[in-house]
């Protein structure tokens, strides 16, 4: 599992970072990867991945901005077009329905794959065996959601070998043990799962918001969080100005992060006032609250790893 | 007066070619640009080029297929943000209305400057004192236009030198000189103003055809061009393929231009299916039929010289 950054710029393109996207891999897990935002271009910058956009099983847009949407429809074309088959479903804010619907049409695109669009409210909007996916309203100029994506706890691994040297033999009842229930033997002895199984293997959490202002849904978006993705579109001098737009600082993403209680914080969103040679600086201003951060350049990859 | 080409592919991105949009620049005529299409990605090619979005004046739009207007939200939006205050005038055909208001609405954007959106039909969809611009239908899978700009012929430089040795003094009377009319001096003798002007500066003929198999209309739109720009998606040997997928080869461009009698023609919208060491093969079938013939590719850039 890891997050692969495909832009990392604010509000337009600039030669430095691509507007936002980012890709969740998921290949051990699922086979698939999920996009979070998709603005224009972002199947330019997957050129320059392994990434496959058939892979692509869900898109989760945080809001409706330019910057975060208009790679929509020319990606959706070329999955078709690359022989993408499988379905796709697109998650994100009321109006994104109709965005998609008349650009296909007008552009007389036809997908050879099956496209869910689900428009969101608060709350879980996507649970299966493996993932839960919480989602909540943040402070912007228009609705921007955080996404909460929750790996489900995996039972840990059956012990065979002891099984066997107690003379208990392969078969239907070792799927039994596995899910941590008790079975009752030939012979009439009951013998539990539980004994059986290695630790539980913790489930991860990976919490990425959209455009943001600081506030409360944030915190609780990333409670306890492996990684927090915040937006971090000024410098910590710069508080009135991301007010005023509905943005923030390093050091405001940094307080979220503390607060939150987060392992990593990944800083991305990136005004193009902002050179190379100032990631350093907006760095240490989110450093100075919440040590462990990142600050995400474009095609910037982390690993989030098993918890221990 | 330049051709300058900013996507040179068909269909889809790929590393080598982006999708289409060419630039013809008219920064001595009139110290703007006009955009012909505008796939996905234009804002970023233009990003590596000298050209300014708010120096943008019009832009004519072939058909609707993705890969001619997916880059229109974004340009029209960072436009704006990039402080361009002027009319901007958008041609194409019936649904771009809709592509347009549908974008901008949905993404919450405000253009800081008046946008015009005229869908139009065959004929004369614009003139004023130094162009007209023709629209005429092709033939494509959706309704797809070429365009003929027509550069009005410039009356020559007026002779000055030899109008004050004949004691006429510099006034009023100049600029009637100067469009070739006839005057009457104070001392009653007329004098006509083609006698003092240098010849005639004729008007360029540029022709940008849309995506389109062989056709008519071509010929008429290209007649006598100074430079024709036709779509070349396929190779000589796939006329097959080119007829089913509503597009040309290399040699049909060719004999469009030799039929239409154009000084340069210009092929580009190559499939991504070609590789850069296919250019020569591509543009030398062509070039077997009408020798002048050039291949685009990404941020290739022509020069149309004043006709003598
Ligand atoms: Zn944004
Ligand atoms: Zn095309």
């Amino acid at each position: 599992m890891e997050l692969l950054f495909l832009g990392t710029g604010a509000g337009i393109p600039a030669k430095l970072r691509n507007v936002t996207s980012i890709a969740l891999k998921l290949l051990e897990e699922r086979k698939t990867v999920w996009l979070f935002d998709c603005g224009e271009a972002t199947q330019h910058q997957i050129l320059h991945t392994a990434l496959k956009p058939r892979r692509i099983e869900k898109i989760f847009i945080t809001h409706l901005h330019g910057d975060h949407i208009f790679g929509l429809p020319g990606l959706l074309g070329s999955r078709s077009f690359q022989s993408g088959d499988t379905e796709l479903t697109i998650y994100g804010p009321k109006g994104l329905r109709q965005f998609i619907v008349v650009s296909l049409q007008i552009s007389d695109t036809h997908l050879q794959y099956p496209l869910k669009i689900v428009e969101i409210e608060d709350g879980v909007i996507f649970e299966d065996d493996q993932f839960i996916v919480e989602a909540a309203k943040l402070d912007h100029a228009v609705e921007s959601f955080g996404y909460r994506i929750i790996e489900k706890d995996k039972p840990g691994t059956l012990n065979a070998k002891k099984l066997q040297e107690e003379g208990v033999p392969p078969g239907p009842i070792y799927a039994k043990l596995k899910k941590g229930e008790s079975v009752e033997l030939e012979n009439n002895k009951i013998i539990h799962g539980g004994d059986y199984l290695g630790p539980t293997i913790k489930g991860r959490i990976i919490t990425i918001l959209g455009d943001t202002r600081t506030c409360e849904n944030a915190v609780k978006l990333a409670s306890n969080a492996d990684i927090l993705v915040h937006e971090s579109t000024f410098s910590a001098d710069s508080e009135e100005m991301a007010y005023e737009y509905f943005h923030s600082t390093t050091s405001q993403a940094a307080k979220t992060a503390k607060r939150a209680d987060v392992n990593v914080l990944c800083l991305t969103h990136i005004s193009s006032r902002y050179g190379l040679e100032d990631s350093k600086q907006l760095v240490k201003e989110a450093k100075s609250i919440f040590p462990n951060t990142y600050i995400a350049h474009d095609f910037f990859e982390i690993e989030i790893p098993t918890r221990k």
